[in-house]
């Protein structure tokens, strides 16, 4: 039995083992193992990123180690990590002349190649991404898929461009290739820039994704960098202008972790487990025969004929005729977060109906069996999601709320995102995530239209003019 | 231009700079950077892989990081690896109270956890695999693809059983599989069981694959080991018997690394570069108008008709319409090795017809367009194969030769393999090494039948009953 999800904090704990996402057990802390059922999980998230990252991107793989001499190099990237990155110092048993960091984030790995890819206006622009393992040293609380010191399935973007505007641009796609994204996994975000004392170390800006989690916590889930002309300043990329000048390169990186399965395991599931959008899902439909003494051969016929009719039309789908009781059945498939249950008892047999429900309604339902199409499955995959979609939207506005005053928004953290207008002024910025103590998590650029709050007004601290701002409590 | 391939170091070296596979400028010894171009082609092999492994395995994902505690249990094991581990001993500025391995091998992070998943006869048998990358302190010569101190590819399998005789019946299993795997890249192989001296550090025996390369030297591109109940008795693995007592599972395991890339382009390629298996290039098929002023128009539709076509059969086509000379491009797709190319110039667009030639015999045939179905690609991609197959094992064949005196074989080594019978004790083995100056790879399990040789006979150095046996210099 899981925890009610009221109890968030330990729901998702039991959530994530008992519904095999990762075994927690491992013996180092911040390091999980994927169980079966989650990394098929994983790869059908990461295969739709990648049909999305492909359209624009070459998909490439550069080492994980990265040597403290590039690490280096641009001072403030190396500032922003030196905290978090794990040191080789030992091969064997010599020690190393040069200590080789884990990459937490691979620019420093990429842009001495870049340097050599990059000669003239015709090499750019230049898009690569690439799925791949990057190591934090958190001290901080660890937790699968969320804060860990191995994320093993980073997807990070690194652009080359001609211009500042070409960059704004590639942004510009970036975000909309997100947005694609997370819409496919049915979750809800605000696009958020952050301030400048929170963006990427050696960024010019960063627009994030954050949706809001079960106990009203942010999680950041995506982030898009535009790095100007900052790493190419220090990593000497320049290339040839049509006129034959040499030029700085502007650059853009963007980022997406297991956090996204993260979003789906946490703002999805239920007491009972996991929903799992149809697309998605590992095992997308379920079949149970319900079988009785001397009945047992029609039912099975007919479980068969349906299970490999869902299978002719290259579902995941799978027949469960084990031994165990219809209501076992029932409730290791919720856990495991099926989208689609499909019963057969004798009844149905007889008439050749089945009765299937969904996941996230768990209302019965019976049906003829020659009603089973392709086309039914995928209107119902359609349904389900905008099912999905608008739940998930629904808890998350319950969880925002805008303040005119500073001093209401503490009580509020915790709870979700308060919105509020803010000047430009770090000392403004500074003195609400003083106040309210949680962290301001920047001016809204997009948001879901229901919540229709304008985007400019008086800042709350100083009353000069401003713009619409987030503050919460984030993972 | 390439160097010629009979001078294969060089040739080796440039084609996988020149044909994009890597880029071996990443400024640490034993790391390269994969292109977009050897990526794709990394993930047609891998994904044939992952298809024959999926069948029988579940893929996970285990940490990349391995505590010196769990990675010193077996003591063989440790002693094998102990010289070639890389050892994160800092995180951020702090020292590590226990100093993280990099996994060289996931034994010593898995079986901890197997001690936790494994209770009954009724989870056995277990298999796992995951493609990961791993990493090893090379000293020697390094070399892309072949000798890297980060193997990014690395696809390991294990798995526990109740028996010996079930885990000896796995070995079967894998071994088939990874036949299945080596034919589908038309490479052969010699099945060969190494000697004591040379087996996995912790194993009972060691099975592995063996192919020669165009030096003559052998690579070693997969290996199956049984691991009997070593490493349970270590890491304490033990299940419930349907008796109900308890007793230590046995296990096995076995890896292929991107030596099975290494091993397609240098048995397959040839002067003017890659050759690639139909079904394992990135690009299948190229298209090239052949283009006369006044009459691009006929040539460029009838080349976008093809194209269109090609890709309704869901192949990998591209049409190369740039400006470049037809000479630069044929240059370009051969150094890339493109199976098939089609030319259309006027004429052939007048009679609707195109010039084919595949990528292996550069022989020009015209064939009318209507020729140009989905079954006569399948045929044509199987005799490709068929003709691949037959000339990497005509090549393999040349440089294997059976010897009946010691004293013969030192002047093959470095042209071949050299055959001969061998007892088993460690005194004739070692002799033999130490006047051939080479490896013994050990007992031939299976070899190409075209060799006709039996496999017992008598000891080349003392003359009692021996097994047939293969030395040669390795990579």
């Amino acid at each position: 039995m899981l925890p009610p999800k009221s109890d968030f904090s330990e729901w998702y704990h039991e959530v994530i083992q008992q519904a095999q996402i990762m075994d927690i057990r491992y013996p180092v802390k911040g390091l999980y193992v994927w169980f079966p059922f989650g990394f098929k999980l994983r790869n059908l998230v990461y295969g739709k990123l990648r049909d999305i990252m492909d359209r624009e991107h070459d998909e490439v793989y550069f080492p994980a180690l990265i040597p403290e001499t590039e690490l280096g190099k641009e001072g403030e990237h190396i500032k922003g990590f030196e905290d978090e990155v794990y040191w080789i110092t030992h091969g064997g048993l010599d020690e190393l002349d040069v200590k080789l960091a884990l990459r937490p984030t691979s620019e420093t790995a990429m842009y001495p190649m870049f340097k050599l890819w990059i000669r003239s206006h015709a090499d750019l622009p230049l898009r690569i991404y690439q799925i791949v393992n990057v190591f934090r040293y958190e001290t901080k609380h660890t937790r699968p898929l969320i804060r860990l010191r191995e994320i093993t399935s980073f997807k990070e973007a690194h652009t080359a461009h001609r211009s500042y505007e070409e960059a704004e641009e590639n942004v510009k796609m970036a975000i909309n290739a997100y947005k694609e994204f997370f819409d496919s996994l049915a979750i809800p975000y605000f696009i958020i820039k952050r301030p400048e004392w929170d963006k990427f170390p050696g960024a010019d800006y960063t627009i994030a994704f954050d949706t809001i989690m079960p106990d009203g916590k942010t999680l950041q889930i995506g982030t898009v960098h535009n790095l100007a002309d900052n790493f190419a300043r220090t990593f000497d990329l320049k290339y040839e202008t049509p006129e034959g000048d040499q030029a700085y390169v502007y650059q853009t990186c963007y980022g997406i972790s297991e956090r996204c399965v993260a979003s789906v395991i946490s703002i999805h599931g239920d007491d009972t487990g996991l929903i799992l959008p149809f697309r998605l899902a590992p095992y997308q439909t379920v079949i149970i025969p319900i079988l009785y003494k001397g009945k047992e051969r029609e039912v099975l016929d007919l479980s068969n004929e349906v299970f490999n009719r869902l299978k002719e039309f290259g579902l995941r789908a799978i027949l469960d005729d084990s031994d165990e009781r219809p209501g076992a059945k029932y409730y290791k498939w919720e856990l495991f977060g099926v989208p689609l249950r499909i019963e057969i008892g004798p009844k149905e047999a007889e008439s050749r109906e089945a009765v299937i429900s969904f996941r996230d309604e768990r209302v019965k339902r019976k049906i003829s069996i020659e009603e089973i199409t392709e086309e039914k499955i995928t209107e119902w995959a359609d349904e389900m999601h905008e099912r999905l979609r608008k739940r998930a939207l629904d808890s998350m506005l319950e969880k925002v709320r805008f303040f005119d005053k500073v001093d209401e928004m503490e009580e509020w953290m915790g709870r979700g995102v308060a919105l509020f207008y803010l000047c430009q002024s770090l000392e403004c910025g500074k003195s609400v995530e003083e106040d309210v103590k949680a962290g301001v998590l920047g001016e809204v650029v997009e948001m879901p239209e229901e919540i229709g709050i304008d985007k400019e007004g008086k800042c709350t601290v100083c009353g000069k003019s401003g713009k619409l701002n987030a503050i919460a409590k984030s993972y």
